[in-house]
């Protein structure tokens, strides 16, 4: 059963810019098997909670191994009485 | 100043099936003087702290008049030192 | 009809200790007609959404007064069916 | 390196009261080698990431067995410049 998942990953104390960070969180991400779509506030995964739990815990660390101190966040959207995938949440909601 | 923010509306207790509050939740969100992008995990906007505010207010008691209880949430990015918007925000971890 | 929220602010490139902004934001949701309740990851607070609203965004803005950017954050619980206070929510959790 | 995190956990779709399901979710809490500290918007703990992560894993699996939709949220902080625990963070802002 597929989960979904917004993930952010914030560095505190290195300046108010992060984007470098940001981008290593999404490429770690992608060498896991998963679907990730990153939007302005955050990255979407799709696929295996294991995995996805995998994926932030890898992301979380690295992130702080350059850093003093993160506040990372993971939010897991899992349902069994339909398929629950990023296609499907954004064509219930009339997005394509 | 612009704000970055994203914003999520949960209806409990209605069942499973929550897009039909989501894609409320998107219209009013419309009605303001805001970008409004809508992802898998929730809708990003960019305007005015103020408007964003006030459409994220509108939207959580629009939900809430149709059901029992409800869960929302915004996160808000703010900041000084650039221009914050969506799409300088992509760019810089090299989303187009 | 009362809320119950949680706030969290996080002023970024300030380095790791951000206490002092979180005991300014303290201070000024204390201003406000509201039960506050901090706690180790956020401040829970109580009341009317309006009130609750206004002492985010002036908490919000207060910290972004003094740092180049804010990331901030607040989950809002309403709910028609009951009462809705931090004291029954304790409770129905066996937390007194 | 302890971390402070913060857990909530609601299912959708089984009528506005979730306190069983928190409840629930506190006792798995409860069974990890972690400091569980509940409060009305969620659940703060303090342990080790690794333990704090499957305590997760297994509360967010044990509420979607019983109902049909499940939307969790982790927030983690973790910081290398100094000890990071609840009591810490606490009297910080001066609560004790």
């Amino acid at each position: 059963m597929k989960a979904v998942a917004e993930v952010s990953i914030i560095p505190i104390g290195e300046g108010p810019s992060i984007s470098k960070y940001v981008k290593k969180a999404i490429n770690i991400f992608k060498k896991y098997n998963l679907k990730v779509v990153p939007n302005a506030m955050g990255t979407v995964l799709e696929g295996d909670l294991d995995e996805i739990l995998k994926a932030y815990k890898e992301a979380h660390l690295s992130v702080l191994s350059e850093v003093d101190r993160v506040v990372s966040q993971i939010k897991v959207d899992q349902r069994k009485d339909k398929e629950n995938s990023i296609e499907r949440k954004l064509k219930s909601i009339g997005v394509e």
